[in-house]
């Protein structure tokens, strides 16, 4: 038979692999526009950070930011993403042992190696970085921020998202042999915000309160002066922005998704920072009779969005309600309980992040609903279904979550202590006194970050230069030609 | 007949429902992406608004950004959606009454009802929403702001939303039994800034201008002052960032588009805001012999991309360079008859909003292009064609148009006089005369938002602490082990 | 024969079609979102900009960036892309000639002539314009930075793009008759950066240093106070996100693309960014014993950015580090330079963009790796191979990028040099003296940008105004009915 009017199966064939190809390169797009905009809350966490220090300590944290950004990127890139999703059945799923330096041969159809898989989980990895130098702001050694960073990008985020997300992780969904029932962490509750909050608890500890936070009795003082609320709220402004792509980025890369699943993601996610505000704001104003600072309201709407991150693929966005409204009385409470102890936490991250990032992991297999995300590689797709949305398999779910949660918080103990202890001999991890009396900017930088006064710069240095004028280069024009 | 050569119908339509899904799914994700990045547009307006206020009126600002967004996303998830798209069929296209909570079965393929076109249109409803508030910034109760936003995304936005975009709408162009020429709105020039336009002018009318605005025989004075011309800049840059996904959304949701249209509706967004900014620019030196200041020159070019919106995607790119330079010239004007009328609008929402705005619906059918957005279910799709441009049927769209912007005028007036009456008789919608005259920061608030003062701050924390010492934590390393 | 179990060739070519349609309006969207992301930049650079001025110069920058953006739209749509994009065989592929105001037939799948297109290339033209104007801040006036900003977007940039770009560029490798071994400069090393630096370092030299930049002697004094710092850190974390959308817009330009192309594309950006950042803070902590200013350590970063621009699409990842670091070392000697040979450069934008421009068009050739990039259409796509990594060709294309980044620097000097002369010999080259001396936003415009003294201020405006009270508007309320 040889009929032109009917197609043949190597054309269609042909274009088949011409279509795949396209949806596999839009894939890698997407993963890179998502990780690109997860990189600007870089961005947002700068804003967030610098308006919440005193304004003579606002070089040093510029300074960390950037020294987190490059460090976490240059050992993710050595070692970190190796131990994350390289391949791990040799050590039974436990950390990665290839594709250091991305020097695997790459493989676009093997997301987990390639190089926008690496921008992704980088991305992640530098957020998880910055919340740690936000909470022992403004006393902490440069050379220690440059240690926790190589320590998280390395030893902490890597080895978890093993664990969770590989697809040789002893607890991963795409694991087929994985040890329990997989973990369902979908933007990192557990391994980005979870760690994150345990290690800055940890280091809040070891690192002591800011001097001005105690009084003579070595009591705490009210908060010392955040330096610009306004900078806090742009930086919520654009963590909010940036979190659609923090939770759409699994989504993106899964083998398979529905179509609705984005809307779902995004509208979840809206619900949850909603709620979560709507209630810190409504605590605040019940209980103490007055309005929230802004910045204080900005911790009670990211508590929102961090709840959202662990189940946000498969929770509807109505149940957003709930989770989300639990999240700002979750940070309320945590946040005074730091207080209480007299761990001094300059931006609530323990609050924030811990405190929420915890309440998220358990939310996932409570309020999960089925077949919101219909992926086949992976385990938990088709009957993830939580304790209180009609599912008896709900509490196996809950159960490794849990564990997680907790080995999370153990293991970052058992890194970040010994971290903080040598680092506390060497005398490498907090700054001087007398930077930490006159503020780091004076002692340690050339000066103030700001130069805003008009007069008395202008006058001394028209001083200076009295009677100067340009050698190089015209007299000054008068628009006449 | 059996021959594997040949491709059999049941693989191809297999393939092709594969594919389609991902059509599908693309389009959902697109939309979410439109959508964060109209949600960025809050960072825009924040950075604005706290530019053009007083420094002692910061926080309130800030607060009433987060609260509007919080207060929006509740309500429009509540009831706003399902007044906007929901089955209006029962009430003759003037409101819809389901999918409230998103609670309808949710169908990927249609849009309107899914997740992603809420959070879409949460997106514009929201921008609405915080326009009001900075027109009447410095004066008005949180309160105050927290029912206007209740009122916007309930019953102005959703329902003349419903009115012109519903498939039950009256005037929409997706309902085929419309009962006009379809109304030709694209990006909201009549369904959000018209009618932000109009609630700030009521707004602004009912609250009265600022105590400090009128000298003591009651006359204008000239501008208070601004306290920060960057920030506007910073704002209007991110603003006009976000609306090229602010006027992409709506050729997104369509059934279908040509491949040129988000060249188009870029290309004319552009124009549009530098032919606007250009003129707003020349109109400042040739009339006023001076630079206009800078976050004046933000509202001219501003005004270009609220002109560009009705339009977008059915207007070729060179003719935003009259339609621009026009905006640019009614922003002028209509920001000097507020003057004139002493009403006091701090951001000058009403010139850019309504003027343009309004501008905006006139402009689409005077110059309208057949078949630049080929999709077969819009009514308007295949003879869309302005006044200008050739088409007889031209002055039928304008009619409608002309009609849905008066409507909206009426009724925006409706809705938002009554409210501010009753806000105002039960006092809760101008803050107390204290609060104006020393700011509400330092009233209501605990104190400034900013804590720049380096010295004086640093010598008064050091007496209150004199002696103390970290009681956790480690004595101050000096870097050596 | 005629069987429905088969598939008949119309119905797949209608399908296929269909397909072919979606692809072609993804690669349009894809466009705009990149060409948007990258008018982001001008958010980043005025952050950069205002940061690293003094305070009484702010207005202006303000000015000038909004300036630079109006014109170069208006122009680039007049004449730019025409030059840049229209056929220029007639010219020998010297300029293009035709599409002025986007006026030529559109057909979408001619990217090149598109809206999209234009959108795009306007987006890096405008990058190109405004990094001139960083470096001749606080002393230039706006008149002379319109007259740079239309020079730049119909002689410069659109020329350069028009040899080494367009599909009859005579270096260009989308022209088949290509002269020469076709450049490789994926996203702009030679077209946007070299020419801007090139650009900045003529325009410096002509306008000349700033006043209070040089002692008594004439020799110069240490820096003038940048403004915030924090501004500059905001500003760069802005650019490095844009910069993803900058690297990876020509490889959605590319007729085809593997489909790990935009994986590597981000990941090589990253890789040089923190490398360079890297290298610049080691430097600094080596050589000058003490910590890099912020803003200068964003420099460092900026450097790596440049660096990856040329070869981002044909360099793999682990090269980035190498390349990287170089970049570093370059920014800080060619800074030291500018120094030395007192041209003063208000944001090193010379040494950023002109140093490590250059060394971005080298670096492409020599360290390129074969068929990352696949796309037939391209000269170089099947044999790009760089002198390093293995190929015996690379001679010539290394010649060839070297070719025309010298051309590049004679043809900028060419057309600024004249300019300069007569814009100087008018007059209207440098802003009057007393503006420089007092700050032109006291001069020239009506008083500082920021009004941040909250007491004094409150004070004046209350003695103006004591007794007023709103003739319009309510009492204030206390928030009883």
């Amino acid at each position: 038979m040889k009929d032109s009017n009917y197609v043949e199966m190597e054309e269609f064939k042909l274009w088949k692999s011409h279509v795949q190809s396209q949806e596999l390169y839009l894939k890698h797009y997407q993963l890179v526009c998502a990780a690109s905009v997860v990189i600007l809350m870089q961005l947002g966490f700068t804003f967030l950070e610098v308006g919440s220090v005193r304004v003579q300590f606002t070089k040093s944290i510029l300074m960390k930011n950037m020294v987190d950004m490059i460090i976490s990127a240059i050992m993710y890139f050595a070692v970190g993403f190796g131990f994350a999703f390289g391949d791990g059945s040799s050590s039974g799923g436990l950390i990665g042992s290839t594709n250091f330096f991305l020097s695997s041969n790459q493989n676009a159809s093997d997301i987990h190696h390639s190089s926008a898989g690496w921008v992704y989980h980088w991305s992640y990895c530098a957020t998880a970085a910055t919340i740690v130098a936000g909470a022992i702001a403004e006393r902490t050694q440069l050379v220690a921020y440059g240690v926790y960073s190589i320590i998280g990008s390395t030893l902490l985020y890597p080895v978890i998202t093993h664990w969770i997300w590989s697809p040789t992780g002893w607890a991963s969904a795409l694991n087929p042999n994985s040890l329990i029932a997989p973990v369902l962490d979908d933007a990192g509750g557990i391994a980005v915000h979870t760690c994150a909050g345990m290690c800055s608890i940890v280091a809040c500890f070891f690192v002591g309160p800011r001097q001005h936070r105690l009084d003579r009795k070595g009591n705490f003082v009210k908060d010392l002066p955040k330096q610009n609320q306004s900078f806090i709220v742009f930086g919520m402004f654009v963590l909010w922005f940036s979190w659609y792509a923090f939770n759409a980025g699994p989504a993106i890369l899964a083998a398979a998704s529905n179509e609705s699943l984005m809307g779902n993601i995004a509208a979840y996610t809206t619900i949850c920072a909603a709620s979560s505000g709507a209630t810190y704001l409504a605590l605040s104003v019940g209980l103490r009779k007055k309005l929230p600072e802004p910045g204080d309201l900005c911790n009670g709407i990211l508590a929102g969005l961090v709840c959202s991150t662990s189940g946000c693929s498969v929770i509807k966005p109505y149940f957003g309600i709930v989770i989300g409204s639990l999240g700002g009385v979750i940070v309320m409470v945590v946040s005074k309980l730091m207080r209480r102890f007299r761990i001094d936490d300059v931006v609530d991250a323990v609050a924030v992040h811990l405190g929420c990032g915890v309440w998220s992991a358990l939310s996932a297999p409570l309020f999960a609903e089925t077949v919101l995300n219909t992926d086949e590689g992976l385990k938990y797709a088709y009957k993830s279904c939580g304790v209180f949305t009609g599912c008896s398999e709900g509490w196996k779910y809950l159960g490794s979550n849990v564990l997680l949660t907790l080995l999370t918080i153990i293991y970052v103990t058992a890194i970040v202590t010994p971290t903080c202890f040598i680092l506390r001999q060497c005398k490498i991890l907090r700054i001087k006194v007398e930077s930490e009396r006159h503020g780091v900017d004076i002692v340690e930088f050339e000066g103030p970050a700001y130069n805003n006064d008009m007069k008395s710069r202008r006058s001394k240095l028209f001083n200076d230069v009295k009677h100067a004028s340009p050698r190089i280069g015209m007299p000054h024009g008068d628009g006449t030609c």
